[in-house]
């Protein structure tokens, strides 16, 4: 899998992707990550990438040409499967959707910065708009590096242990159990005694009990899907 | 505002408060950031941070001495408002507890990472869940850093235009509208007419229509609450 990032602050999109699982998935040539740094397809002297609303208001916008030319130049080299833009009023992303995107071969993500880009970019570059949630950041950055974390663990190899991909909230729609590591007691609080009871299919159904009430709890929308 | 990041992955933190919003309210005194290594509050001599679930099962879990130390190291500093826990089945992070958290005077938050955390820190020192999305990530960090960005934007003073957060998606419950900005035409592409008439009555008029539509095509939800 490749992906291309296309973004403003390639800087502050560094640490995220030189440690833990990314980096590992970057050096096995599990995926292959790039990214552009929109100033080096401008043409003024001024290296302009953004300017003033049309009609006002504060903020400035991401203009259309480096971003066209940017997308273009790579959709010469390849094909893409989607070109993603990053904004907090695209496609609520959800564990169905990485899922999906980790099947893809080559994807291109807009990271919006600033107000965000022009509407003729969304309208004639743009075949998928994903927001990671209800809130807004200061930019699309953090946004594609939680889309990009999100996808990269799933691809067959990245995580250590396959089953610990499929046991994880949202692939089943039902949250994690709890779970319980050394010390047995700690300070008085103690680890429930039938974890220690070696009796493996009655763990198995507490684990899926405990995960159906919490889920019961803190999530009764997911039971309804 | 101080906000306390404890991590088993400082390096992965890095960038994104390097760079742009973030690094510019640091600077101005506005907010501070603190990362703390768990590693740095182990004691024995491997600095273990995790160990194997009780019960069986894929996936390391965090334990809860290094924890502990460092949250009462912390705490014996300082009065905490919040120990906030990130982890997928937390409360869903959404504008309004952005809003909210971005209020408060000190803040601890605690990545997950592997696994996730022993279910007794959770049940004892953390005072919040949070959730940034109904999906998976290798950890808490990034999770940590989409929190961090969406409140410290929201702090006065961080933002060059004050205005520019409440217009945002979501502060009212509405998308925003487009945007566009120069040129007029690009490649035949127009900018709607309108926004050049200089009647910014009609102007504000037609964005907030357009958000409306914007909200009731794709988050009727929003229109709802």
């Amino acid at each position: 899998m490749r992906i291309d990032i296309i973004t403003v602050l390639p800087e502050l999109l560094k640490s995220p992707f030189e440690a833990s699982i990314l980096k590992r998935a970057i050096e096995a040539n599990l995926v292959e990550v790039h990214f552009h740094n929109l100033r080096d397809y401008t043409s003024d002297r001024y290296k302009s990438i953004d300017d003033t609303q049309f009609g006002g208001g504060a903020g400035m916008v991401m203009m259309i040409e480096p971003i066209d030319k940017c997308i273009s130049a790579l959709k010469e080299q390849r094909h893409y499967d989607e070109v993603i833009y990053m904004t907090p009023d695209g496609e609520t992303l959800k564990q169905g959707i990485a899922n999906q995107l980790s099947l893809k071969e080559n994807i291109i993500i807009l990271c919006g910065h600033y107000k965000g880009v022009d509407q003729r970019v969304r309208d004639h570059f743009i075949t998928r708009e994903i927001s990671i949630g209800d809130y807004v950041l200061s930019g699309g950055e953090l946004g594609a590096a939680v889309l990009c974390d999100a996808i990269i663990r799933l691809i067959p190899g990245v995580l250590g242990n396959e089953t610990s991909a499929l046991t994880d909230s949202f692939q089943d729609n039902l949250l994690a159990p709890p779970i319980y590591t050394k010390p047995r007691e700690y300070k008085g609080w103690k680890v429930p005694e039938l974890l220690f009871s070696g009796n493996f299919p009655k763990i198995e159904k507490w684990r899926e009990e405990q995960a159906y009430l919490r889920t019961k709890e803190r999530r009764p929308d997911l039971l309804e899907d």
